[in-house]
């Protein structure tokens, strides 16, 4: 029987094809199983969802305001876009690693030649220890990266149960010593109760406690803004207890006009553009036709989001 | 017998083990067979040497200045320091790439949060293919990192003969076909006579010929700033045939204050810190040590600079 599916608020021309390719057809809300979401966050998601309903796909891989606004709820199965943009999400995460230990911020805003004042200052990632905060989807698409350039990967994640490519793998619980032994750290988790401000002051010492050639590490957000204590951060690279920081996110996010951490030359802020739109639409679909192919199957569904995890 | 070397104008402690290790002892220039110079230009460099030093390593890759002060004579073998230190420039490549496709240089200088302006002109480098212009030690050390990232790299050189890891390598003859088929390039090459401006108005057309996403691709150069038409590129940046740049050396070098590429948002300018001082030293020393060993064995050098290649 050939699978139906609203697409709300908007289809793609690569959904379009997305469902051709899995034999779906395109109906309006009320005859169709399946909903694919396609807003980036809940606003004019529709409040009453018919029973008809067995199953909505997010185009979000962070869903925790979804699951705030009490709208996921327990009658169908509901899934996120986690694992859809990883490697694009990897990627960024590189780039304002090196960035931030290549002092970037401080070059694009210099206007003049600064060797003499930088050159000691540039650190190489070779060699250096990065621990991965949440080895999830995305951590785990940078671990080959990382390896790539000559890096150790520490991943933490709830168990500890060994993540692949990673030198070791540690449980949350052990995440201080995890950080006090790398040199720099990507935060890649979930938002989630339990992940809540999960880096503050503590953590950051710990950071900043091994200092290699000289200086301690860096630490760079790609995930969700509350993961991280701002006024901590700021107060930890105000203090030297690390070097420098590169973030996609904030807390409060934006982060407003006047912050402190604009001004700072040791700090690469980018906007939460580290899935850029130029392949979101192109991503999302490709995850979407491996669902309804899923779908159609009876088989289970990728990223699945489970209420008690808030994930 | 023991190899007799003078390390000058000043010795480093890796450099001492590197003798030690190679069963090497330090002696005066007079009494040397070898000399190893740690400056990083010809500044002080003894003018007549004696006729018993065999070997001169210099700690430069690139030797094109040295060459043209006339200095490189042909009594002896002198070796530069290609390849060791390939991996860091490498890093500071794709470093420099990623930083010009995901607007770094806009974001640092900002002082809000420009997701809306910057989110759908932001690119990620996977899927994107990336030529290398001279496809020697460090454009050989980008390719596994290009890879890594998704990337497909193009290599020219100047025989065509095939490099490990390239999906295709072209014939330096082919240089602007090469350049039309991809969609960024990275300037590796040596400076010599044969490359001085090789990268004009007339490339930088061919590398913007073909957008992909909406817009032309960008240029990044850690290599030396003559390779590159400094009017040329900067022309091209306004008028947008090409999307931006990442340039770790200029031409004139440095760049000088009040120049328009200093105000420039989609050109990311580090001041030649490619090869971070921090690891230099080590990097320079582990290469001193296995020339120290050929030399003390009667085999061939790394690097031994052709006065005709000029490099």
């Amino acid at each position: 029987m050939t699978l139906k599916v609203a697409v709300l608020p908007t289809s793609t021309a690569h959904l379009d094809e997305a469902l051709l390719s899995a034999d779906a057809v395109l109906t309006s809300l009320d005859n169709a199983q399946a909903l694919i979401w396609t807003g980036s966050d809940h606003t004019g998601f529709p409040r009453n969802l018919p029973s008809t309903i067995e199953w909505v796909q997010l185009k979000s891989a962070g869903v925790r305001p979804w699951i705030i606004s009490g709208i996921i709820d327990a009658h169908r199965t509901w899934t996120s876009a986690v694992g859809a943009y990883s490697d694009d999400v990897a990627e960024h995460a590189v780039a304002l690693l090196l960035g931030s230990l290549r002092l970037l911020t401080r070059h694009a805003r210099a206007n003049t030649w600064l060797k003499d004042e930088t050159w000691g200052a540039v650190r190489s990632l070779r060699g250096r220890r990065v621990v991965i905060v949440g080895a999830g989807s995305i951590g785990r698409a940078m671990i080959p990266l990382l390896n790539a350039l000559g890096t150790q990967a520490i991943a933490v994640n709830r168990s500890g149960r060994k993540v692949d490519g990673a030198e070791t793998t540690v449980a949350a619980g052990d995440l201080n010593t995890a950080l006090a032994a790398a040199d720099d750290a990507i935060l890649a988790g979930a938002s989630t109760d339990a992940t809540h401000r999960l880096i503050g002051a503590e953590q950051l010492a710990a950071l900043g406690s091994n200092p290699r050639d000289g200086a301690p590490g860096v630490l760079v957000n790609i995930a969700r803004g509350d993961l991280l204590d701002t006024v901590a951060l700021t107060h930890a690279l105000h203090a030297g207890i690390i070097s420098g920081a590169g973030l996609d996110v904030s807390d409060p996010e934006p982060l407003p006009v006047g912050h402190e951490l604009w001004t700072m030359d040791n700090v690469l802020i980018t906007p939460h553009i580290a899935n850029p739109n130029s392949r979101m639409t192109e991503s999302f679909a490709a995850f979407v036709s491996e669902n309804l192919r899923r779908f159609s199957a009876g088989r289970a569904l990728k990223a699945v989001i489970d209420l008690e995890r808030s994930y």
